[in-house]
């Protein structure tokens, strides 16, 4: 194969396998061509992925070695789709009665989701995680978006246990702002112990939710290494229960009868 | 930027822009390349992708024309993964009681998931989708996947209302094996009128969901051109309600007892 070939095929290739460790001899062996070769191609691609802002490629030395595409999102970019984001939601007509917020178009556009995906797994590529944690429904897509870039399974958490799930294990937890109490289950099959898992959730107001989802993870001895939720409502600090989170923007006043909205970048560049 | 560099950041964009129009002076200006450079360096990644079994890139000729890549897989790909997952549900091991089945790990892995959407979307390019539809839980990550290829949005409809979905169209049905009458909701947000839709599911036995969300999707005038399964029970054909549909695989005898089960593949080569 030629080298203008090699180049379209490896990054596919690499784009495809976000995470995995691909060795010199794979790619020599595939394309028919000499490790020097292909190390030149990935010096190029390397060097361009980085150009574009899509994240790099690790190489790692030794006789197991070989090289992994780690996608990160360039901090101009971030911003720019961050800033975008809090345009969007601050619309008015996202009010919704009793100062809710509608989200649906937005957590519904693959291309936004995917995006949002890219830049908690960008932040959390460095914390071997094992699984993406998530709850159902809202959170489900961003979870397998953070999962689809660092290349690993996701666990959904339910509020009711289905036949299909097998036997569970579940927890009572108490909502964060209601004072509810609620229940949560978890298949017993999904987790391994001792994992490294990541939380993913769409929004998080006191944050009872994500804490019953700690509780539970920690009946399967996992270690939350991360939180990442897209939005997080402002005005409930004092009862918040979660500190360590990384959020992509805060909603800070909707005011109903005026149909007002403000939307700032959350922690994420903190 | 040469041609080299110019293969990795094309190759890059057109993968993350599935299904859209791209003008040659888009990439002429980005690039910093001549149309005539361009047009041979979209010959190379065309040949490549038809090659490499990924789908393949169609030409809009006028003032108002460009390229897109179309995402397709290869018949043998297609063969190749489906009796891999064939195999992988066979597993005695996955029979709940009851006679269910376990499929929480293979809907929990992102590249298992990002392949099923790959097939749906091959199978439903040429049907001008404007949105896909499912409903809540098992079916959104599948959802999400087939959208991301045919890059529309994703449509959930819910079991319960909930406040941050704001005013919602609501029908009761008929579920088609339990006989029980169940509701649906979608927020009337959602679609717009005369969108031609594709409903997507992890699992069909006689079709009653489905077909309520057929009923559902009438009360928005869409067109429902397409639906896409990813397992259905063979036992129930004479109870079926829902007689168009592409399945990937189908599940024959799950006999609880002798810890056997059968899985073939469904309609999807038809």
């Amino acid at each position: 194969m030629k080298r203008s070939d090699r180049l379209v095929a490896m990054t596919n290739y690499l784009i495809e396998h976000p995470m995995e460790l691909i060795s010199l001899p794979f790619f020599s062996d595939t394309y028919g061509a000499a490790k020097s070769s292909i190390s030149e191609d990935l010096t190029i691609i390397n060097r361009i992925f980085r150009e574009d802002g899509i994240g790099y490629l690790a190489s790692v030395s030794g006789a197991a070695g070989g090289v992994k595409y780690v996608p990160q999102v360039s901090e101009d970019k971030s911003r720019e789709f961050i800033d975008q984001l809090c345009k969007e939601l601050e619309d008015p007509g996202r009010i919704l009665p009793g100062g809710y917020l509608f989200m649906s178009d937005i957590l519904g556009n693959p291309d936004t989701v995917r995006n949002i995906g890219r830049l908690f797994a960008s932040r959390f590529a460095e914390l071997s995680i094992d699984s993406i944690v998530t709850v159902a429904t809202k959170g489900i897509p961003l979870a397998y978006a953070v999962a689809s870039f660092l290349n690993v399974p996701v666990i959904i958490v339910r509020r009711d246990p289905k036949v299909t799930e097998g036997s569970t294990v579940s927890i009572n937890y108490v909502s964060g702002s209601s004072k509810k109490i609620q229940t949560m289950v978890l298949s017993k099959r999904s987790l391994k112990p001792n994992e490294n898992v990541c939380i993913i959730d769409d929004f998080m107001k006191a944050g009872g939710t994500i804490n019953g989802m700690k509780s539970l993870l920690e009946e399967f001895n996992a270690n939350v290494k991360a939180i990442g939720v897209l939005a997080e409502a402002e005005d409930d600090e004092e009862e918040r229960v979660v500190d360590e989170y990384t959020s992509l923007v805060q909603i800070k006043n909707v005011d109903d009868n005026n149909k007002q909205i403000e939307v700032i970048k959350g922690n994420y560049f903190h």
